[in-house]
């Protein structure tokens, strides 16, 4: 499904399918399993993709355990439980408000990087910033493995980190149920803003 | 460029080279000018990614005129201005902080929602989040064009605030130079987290 402005993309046609038109977010998914080699080559992909200074405060916590689906769905609001509970796969996506400290390593060019998110408010603000940047690339990241994506807001946060991670340093961005689209996974698409409601030229 | 792992992507090898593995930010262009149905075929592909509630606080403003361009580069942080003077075309990606008075129509499901957000912190917050991913996919969308992204954060974000909005409701994320590559427009690849640093399984 093209349209004649989409000739415009380098992007072939299947692929813009695959990650924008035709893709939407599930609500119900099939029985068949996500492997942890799908996870695995969706992190080779996404991991490329820009952010600043290299920071890279994405987490994921796979949960694969009953009794971790258990202790997650406690914090999930009540609308987002049931569905949370029969996904084949379900990824809590966090920032680590630390990541500063992988900076050195991960950011060589700028040796005092680190230094510049010495104060807690700021690298709270940049971990939450860019991993939600990392987190929309990972949502496309699983549409590119063939698989939905069930991005989810509703839930307790506190709830979640402490459940979690418990170290006071992560804090949840999102939980994100994933497989393969089931019967009437769907609501009907929504709106979108213009063109020009949304872009101007100075 | 494939690797053993990157077959178990639906996304074709090609696609996945264009979006992430092989496209780059870049500190460089050439002089080919970046067209106005460029950036409308890429919004149109973009729009359809998911955000919260279907909110859609994204907003893009090109800066095309030497004034227009003259206005920004007094805000840009010293190192970035020169690759932004430059640059063939500069957008500046903002949040609109009032998104929530468009959720009536944008997300007709849940007619409370717009409530949900009477408290501007709340507000801000969730257009900052739900804006950067929307910045997130932009990129992409820019390297779906067949075009380079240099984005950049340095800039004093209350000045360009001012400059270009001017009404308190919009809150800068992020200026992304765009064009074609130019010669060494890249510094060399940082590295990366590996997959066992980031993904845990409970």
């Amino acid at each position: 499904m093209t349209t004649a402005i989409s000739d415009a993309l380098a992007l072939d046609s299947a692929a813009q399918d695959l990650l924008f038109r035709e893709a939407r977010t599930a609500n119900a998914f099939t029985d068949e399993p996500v492997g942890d080699e799908q996870i695995q080559a969706i992190y080779d992909l996404v991991k490329h993709a820009p952010t600043a200074m290299n920071q890279q405060p994405l987490r994921v916590v796979l949960v694969r355990s009953p009794e971790g689906r258990e202790r997650l769905l406690q914090h999930m609001n009540e609308g987002n439980r049931a569905k949370t509970a029969a996904a084949p796969l379900v990824a809590i996506l966090a920032a680590d408000n630390e990541f500063h400290e992988e900076l050195p390593t991960q950011f060589p060019a700028v040796p005092q990087a680190k230094d510049f998110f010495a104060e807690r408010p700021r690298r709270e603000a940049s971990a939450r910033f860019n991993g939600a940047l990392q987190a929309a690339y990972f949502i496309l990241g699983i549409r590119a493995a063939g698989l939905a994506a069930g991005p989810m807001g509703g839930y307790d946060a506190a709830g979640v980190d402490k459940e979690f991670f418990g170290d006071g340093e992560h804090s949840v961005l999102m939980v994100v149920n994933i497989g393969k689209p089931g019967e009437n996974a769907s609501y009907p698409r929504g709106p979108r803003l213009s063109y020009d409601e949304v872009v101007t030229t100075v």
